[in-house]
C-alpha cells in the first residue's frame, strides 16, 4: 500500500486562516513538506508552526538560486524543472514506502502554486488529495473591508509579471481587478494603471493578514519595488 | 460601549473548510445572522451546524419573493434594498445593545456576497471585521485537482448571468475562467463556450464540496438546468 499525497493550502499568512481541514490532516501526517526560498524559513512552514509538533519530519525543498535568470531563458525552465523532479522523487521514496506525506502550500494551492508541479509528476500513480486555501486576495480585500465584485461584475487576476503592453490591454477591458506578484513588477504595474485611468481607484496591500501587514491607496506607496507578498486590488465598478 | 459586527466566510460546504477563525469566533459571539431562501435551512446556517450551541441566537433573514422578478427592474432593486435595510436595522438593535453579531456567509463574504449590503449599511457607525472564507471555485478546483492558472496566465470570473453577446466578447479574450451562479444560465453558458471553441476544455462541478458533489466535463452534463451552486472551470493554458 503506497502512501497518499496530502496538499494543503495554508492560506495567506494569519495562522488562524488555516482551514480545520488542513490542521487535522497536518497533526495526524507526520511527513511535512514545504518550499522555502534560500535562507529563509519558507512562508507556508512559517503558518504551520504551531501545529507542528515533535514528532513531525520536515522535508525542505530550497529554491535554486535564479533571481538572476530571466524566468522565460531555457536555463530557468531547465533548473526549477529539475527542482521540481527532484523534490517529486524525494516525495516518492516517502510515499512508496507507505507513508503519507502532507505538502504546505501558501495561499491556495492550484492558484498559481509550485505544489501543482509536484501534483503533475504524483497523480498518476499515487493517490493524492487537495485541500484548498484561503487566497491572499481574499485575505487583502477582507482585511481592507473592499466589496470586490457584485452583481453582474467581473473579476480578474492578472500577474504583474505580464509585459507591459500586456497588462495596458488587459486592464482596458477589466472591470474589477487583482494584481499579484508585484515585487519588481510595480512602476511597470502603476504606469499601466496610470495609462488606463486605473491609478486613484488602486489600493496597495502589502504581507496582508500578517503581522508586518500595510494597506494603502497605492498612489500613497512611493517605494520603488513592492515584496512578493503585495497585491493591488481594484474593486468592481 | 457598541457590539462588533464579524462577518464570516463560511466557505463552500464542507464545514472542514471553514477557517480556524472563523470557527473561534462564531463559538464566542452568541448571537449569529444569516441569509436564507423561503423554506430553506439556509446553506451557511447548514455549514455552521457543528459549530453551534444551545447557548446561540440566530437571526435569520429570508430572502423576499423575488426569483419571478426581472432582477434588472426597479421592483426587484427597491425589494431587496428594503430587505438589505431591515435586516441591518434589525442587526443594529443588538449592536447598540453592545451585543456582537456574527453575520455567516457562504464562500468569500466579498466576492459576490449578499453580506457586503449590510456591511455598507453598517460599517461607518461600527467596527465591521471580516473573516474570509474558501471560495466556491477553490474547493471546486481542488477537487477537480485542476491546476487553474500558473506562470503568467491570467484567471477571469464571470457570472453566467451576464447577457450571451457580453459573455461571448469576454470569454474571446480570457485565458483561464471560472463561471459562477449557473442555475437557469446553462445552455447560454454552453452556447456562448461553443461559439468560442471553449466547451471541450470546460469541467462542470456542482456543489463542490458538499456530500452531494458532482462533477464532470460539460459535454457531459445534459441537464437543461444547473443548480445555483454550480460552476464550470476552464484551466488555463
Amino acid at each position: 500500500m503506497s502512501g497518499h499525497l496530502y496538499i494543503l493550502g495554508m492560506g495567506p499568512g494569519d495562522p488562524e486562516l488555516v482551514t480545520r481541514k488542513a490542521e487535522r490532516v497536518l497533526r495526524q501526517i507526520l511527513i511535512y513538506a514545504h518550499f522555502a526560498k534560500k535562507g529563509e524559513m519558507g512562508h507556508a512552514r512559517k503558518i504551520a508552526n504551531d501545529m507542528l509538533s515533535a514528532s513531525h519530519q520536515e522535508l525542505r525543498f530550497e529554491y535554486p538560486i535564479t533571481t538572476e535568470i530571466p524566468h522565460q531563458s531555457d536555463e530557468y525552465k531547465q533548473t526549477i524543472s529539475l527542482f521540481y523532479d527532484q523534490s517529486a522523487a524525494t516525495i516518492e521514496q516517502y510515499l512508496q514506502n507507505g507513508q503519507d506525506v502532507a505538502l504546505l502550500c501558501e495561499g491556495d494551492p492550484l492558484l498559481y502554486g509550485s505544489a501543482m508541479y509536484i501534483l503533475e509528476r504524483l497523480q498518476s500513480n499515487y493517490e493524492t488529495q487537495i485541500v484548498p486555501g484561503i487566497t491572499a486576495m481574499s485575505g487583502c480585500w477582507s482585511n481592507v473591508q473592499l466589496p470586490i465584485v457584485k452583481y453582474e461584475q467581473t473579476l480578474t487576476i492578472l500577474p504583474a509579471t505580464l509585459p507591459l503592453e500586456a497588462l495596458i490591454e488587459k486592464l482596458r477591458s477589466c472591470n474589477a481587478v487583482v494584481i499579484m506578484k508585484m515585487g519588481r513588477n510595480l512602476s511597470k504595474v502603476k504606469q499601466a494603471l496610470q495609462e488606463t485611468g486605473l491609478l486613484d481607484k488602486a489600493i496597495y496591500v502589502e504581507r496582508g493578514t500578517q503581522m508586518e501587514e500595510k494597506k494603502m491607496p497605492l498612489t500613497q506607496y512611493t517605494e520603488s519595488k513592492a515584496p512578493y507578498f503585495s497585491l493591488i486590488l481594484i474593486a468592481g465598478s
